[in-house]
């Protein structure tokens, strides 16, 4: 087992098959990446919500890579073990206009910038405690098509999948689509709920390890995960909020806004950081999906994160 | 604090706010309740898949109740706090033909009865074990609208929400539409996963007993709650499969699709009892549901649950 360092400089910006890899490895190898914040470091430690409405956004979602895994044919699989993830002392999380759950409610730009020097929480000035379980929101492989395409929306090769269990510890399980896998990496969360509402995490620059390897002939249509309970998620107390219509998106839209009010009158925080909050720290799950014709979607928020004066 | 016992027999089959209480009791009060089954006691523990086509649907869904809290007001919330619950020795599981997530690929009658005389647990033939952790998938009071309306579909009144975090220990809030809340209780469930894929979790006959409370001009929207985590659900380790698209609903069927092709091929179950284990353990939650244009619905299994011979 070798363990490759990948020039951080080697990045691309959109999903295209003919690009030539970074970097060439056997299966079983390790790759040691060190990855920049989603804007390309046009957001830093000093930015503020005015830089949000500046960004140039060709060069959002920088992907390291491509890695090239000697022997990987389309059809097999390939599986990412995530071996080590940490982060930089920094972060930021932001409502940007046009994205988001919800997008028509929160348009005006709005910047948090994160200290995350203590290496395993963050706080909301005091009042919140915010565990961090490092993650990379893009872990993907070359697409079958020829061509560019824009690495926001996730498909069954993966890419921007959000995935916010898939921390230390975890194994991803991705479809080949062409020979040598081309795998790049990105996006790096410091902290997520399921569903991401308001569009960011804590988006952090990251150092990742990743160690490779092929089932093959796997034949698998989507990615899969094997993913292990993370000690700092253990809370006791749960909130929990749900929209109920016969439409899923709707009632997503309804949960998250009934949390936010929850938040909001129990806690007196900023509307911004109520929905911000629900985006790092609120899990959308669906209650039910068969009770014709309405299903209920949740939010879930441990009550814990919460510090009592 | 007064115990109310009412009258098991004291059952009624829609939501209509024109009922007459079966019992009024005080805030702070508790009521104890014993739920048949869904069927109303058609399904029995030596049922077979016949008797799932000649159920009587005007019978499916008896609710306890309704319970008149007095001084319980429209605005009002009603608090609803899970003191006890009980199963009692049995319990299935079905396939029915018109019904659940994947209903066009699983039509044909398919029925399994549990063994819930161990108390805390059941297993599926020896090779599966299931965790019980019993709760009400339906709770809820009168509609503000006059009329006769099918229990089925949940809605702001709650009603059959199937949330199955409501186990002991838990606490629901209702919104309140008419004078006394007019709350019903039935759907006793075993074991069931967020989503209840299938349409049918554990079903089983509860020992049930619920304390009311009301907090005056709530205004809430929807139902909310305040749960707690089991220590029945307490795995390591979870199998997440996927599915990516632009409509929620498919994106769901897929994952699910992906969770039963895994079990099958990995652990021999038949296709039925691999859809039904979905709906028992199997969680589907959101990935994400900002990354344009297409969202992600996982669902999550723990891997814990299947004996290795």
């Amino acid at each position: 087992m070798k363990v490759h360092f990948i020039d951080p400089n080697k990045v691309h910006y959109v999903w295209d098959n003919s690009l030539d890899p970074a970097i060439e490895i056997d299966p079983g190898d390790r790759v040691v990446f060190e990855l920049r914040d989603v804007t390309d470091n046009q957001i830093t430690p000093n930015s503020t919500a005015e830089d949000l409405t500046k960004l140039d956004w060709n060069r959002v979602y920088p992907l390291s890579g491509p890695v090239y895994i000697k022997g990987a044919k389309p059809g097999d699989a390939l599986v990412v073990k995530i071996i080590d993830i940490k982060t930089k002392g920094w972060g930021w999380s932001a409502i940007i206009p046009g994205f988001g759950l919800l997008a028509e409610e929160f348009y005006e730009p709005y910047l948090r910038i994160w200290d995350l020097s203590a290496g395993d929480y963050t706080t909301l000035d005091g009042k919140v405690v915010i565990p961090l379980n490092p993650f990379c929101g893009t872990m993907g492989v070359a697409r079958a098509e020829k061509g560019k395409f824009p690495v926001m929306p996730p498909g069954p090769f993966g890419g921007n999948m959000d995935l916010k269990h898939l921390t230390r510890g975890s194994t991803l399980m991705l479809p080949i689509f062409v020979n040598g896998a081309l795998f790049s990496v990105g996006d790096g969360h410091a902290a997520q709920g399921d569903g991401e509402v308001c569009v960011t995490a804590i988006e952090a620059p990251l150092y990742v390890v990743l160690e490779f390897d092929l089932i093959k002939d796997a034949n698998i249509k989507f990615p899969r995960a094997i993913i292990h309970k993370e000690p700092l998620e253990e809370f006791s107390t749960y909130y929990v909020t749900m929209g109920i219509n016969s439409d899923l998106m709707e009632a997503a839209r309804d949960a998250v806004r009934e949390m936010i009010s929850l938040i909001v009158s129990k806690y007196n925080l900023k509307r911004e950081d109520a929905y911000i909050l629900v985006s790092l720290m609120g899990d959308l799950r669906i209650a039910e999906i068969v009770d014709k014709p309405n299903w209920i979607v949740t939010v879930h928020l441990p009550q814990d994160i919460f510090i009592e004066e």
